[in-house]
């Protein structure tokens, strides 16, 4: 079901900008940027004024020429220069103009000071525009579908074929591979395999030994596709395990499907991510759960909004989160299952395909 | 022959301190803290005071307890903290206190302002540990040397099974994936494989369109390996070729060699660009070498030194810089060839192994 919305990207800021009685943004993270405008290049800065007819200027350089005015429409007013902070700095008009203060470094700042004109007061405004991007419209929850579809299927390719006496870093290897032929621009991360003892840690680098029989092994992994990321997590088992090992997998996975059904417009991410503490809390690993529930992908693999014991957003229909509950155990076993899913209205569409059950793979 | 400096990196930075008159410094930049610490980690902070028994100290989170552990020497005090930042700032003695104000955000910076001590002054000094990197020590060099040789490897796997026929993306793809299976980290930028019209642009996204025969190919790649880059650029005939592309092929190579053979510890980056450039000049292409010579090469694959028309720094002995002319004709073809150079203090040391006379692949 749809949560797009249908208000062009420039006019939401715009809106923004008014409600934070702000006369103009200057957007310099490029990922910002991309979003607002369609640009994806490497080198691009706009500014944006209130109002359905304020300001849409965009500014790149020579090398960007024939793409800006193929991936820009035409309410962008378009420039071509060599410095590009000083050349919109120099442009703005007097008033309150936010500023990417969350991205710009202190030594770029001290250039735009220099640059602008008497009467700009430089406002910190990160964040103006992340908060708009966390909510998806109809065209970026296509490109998300289509990332995590990918990814999946090379999932199945790679993992499908066995893993057990295949170094962790040449299974991370592969996934990345079989990513990149079916086009993805990259992973979105650097995969994670973790075998045994090793997927006790949450964020373990593979390493170059063999995957043994008999245990489980986490993989986390995502494709950047159009520039969209995915994220996904399944556990697997390489054979018969031990029980305590299974009991772990079936809470995680009570955990995981608890917090999912959670999951729909209106409650915090912290009630959401309580949702799960609590069902592995009450198999007493409460300490073995040391990472927030999710986080919201986007252009970025982490971005707004959290699901965790800070998230204080709630949720909104077009929110795109990771659902990724797990269970650490130092020096023994670690389980994690995680779903892309998409927030709506009344409920939720999960954009992971891979079922969740305890799956064996030789 | 060695180019490498013997005392310890702190040490460099700590006499580099004492000559600024700075009584600290907080080096916030990763591959600065890298550098000076060796260590490899995702989140990490260092404070250096003047003198040999002078502050080092780094901080750094739980994550990476054991791991600061194993890679930093005894001289750094460790500590784990949550926010690096803050407990870095409220530890600094009072006095002139550089920070990486090209790498800190104004957000950061706004939140280290209120944490410092009474008494402390805060000092733009982002550049001088990246001064004091671009001199490449010992062990520096050997993993540049690794990094290139791995590089060269695999270009002559995945090149020299031939490239006519396959698409330009999928030749780029290979040359990724022959340096990860090597044991790379990842190339060091996007590869870039550019046939016939294509490789008039100078940083060219490899297409999904077959590689013709009877053209010029240039390839431009590298891996990182050890934390450490590689960047070469070879151009590659696909058959006969017709005497116009034959010819700048043949002026791209004279510039390049002789750069090349101007590259030695004394001349500024200006004064080597100019030997290239006056050859290019020479031959009527002037206007089609639009970009600089060649840049430091290290942790980072863009760093200092410039080898430019802006490059008044002096080369040293140590420094490790790409000698990368080309000639880019608008609608009909380009051609760079690239070596990786370290700087001697009579001459130089060619990183790249492959030879550079005009080979023609299938």
């Amino acid at each position: 079901m749809s949560a797009g919305v249908d208000m062009a990207r420039s006019d939401r800021v715009a809106a923004a900008l008014a409600e934070r009685e702000l006369d103009g943004l200057l957007v310099t993270a490029l990922f910002n940027v991309r979003w607002m405008t369609g640009f994806t290049g490497s080198n691009g800065l706009a500014v944006v004024s209130p109002g359905a007819d304020g300001t849409r200027r965009f500014l790149t350089d020579f090398r960007y020429l024939s793409q800006a005015d193929q991936q820009l429409d035409d309410r962008w007013q378009r420039d071509i220069r060599t410095d590009l902070l000083v050349a919109a700095a120099e442009g703005l008009a007097p008033g309150r103009i936010g500023f990417d203060d969350a991205q710009l470094s202190v030594r770029e700042f001290a250039r735009l000071e220099k640059a602008v004109p008497d009467g700009v007061e430089l406002v910190a405004a990160g964040g103006l525009v992340e908060e708009l991007r966390a909510i998806k419209d109809d065209a970026e929850l296509e490109k998300l579908r289509a990332a995590a579809k990918l990814a999946d299927e090379a999932f199945e390719e790679v993992v499908g074929a066995g893993i057990v006496g295949r170094t962790e870093r040449d299974v991370a290897l592969d996934l990345e591979v079989a990513m990149r032929r079916r086009g993805a621009e990259g992973a979105s991360f650097a995969p994670i395999v973790a075998a045994g003892t090793h997927g006790a840690l949450p964020h373990a680098s593979p390493r170059d030994v063999p995957i043994p029989p008999d245990t489980l092994v986490v993989i986390d992994w995502g494709a950047m596709l159009d520039g969209y990321a995915s994220d996904c997590t399944r556990t697997v088992a390489t054979g018969p395990l031990d029980p305590r090992d299974r009991a772990i997998y079936d809470t995680v996975l009570a955990a995981q499907e608890a917090a999912l059904a959670a999951v729909t417009a209106g409650p915090t991410g912290k009630e959401v991510d309580a949702v799960a503490r609590e069902v592995i809390d009450a198999a007493g690993h409460a300490e073995h759960f040391g990472h927030g529930l999710g986080h919201g992908v986007g252009l970025e693999v982490h971005e707004g909004p959290r699901l965790s014991k800070q998230g204080e957003t709630p949720l909104a229909a077009g929110h795109v989160v990771t659902v990724e509950p797990g269970i650490y155990v130092p020096g023994a076993v670690g389980v994690r299952i995680e779903d892309l899913v998409v927030v709506t209205e009344d409920g939720h569409e999960v954009l992971s395909s891979l079922p969740k059950g305890l799956r064996t793979v030789a």
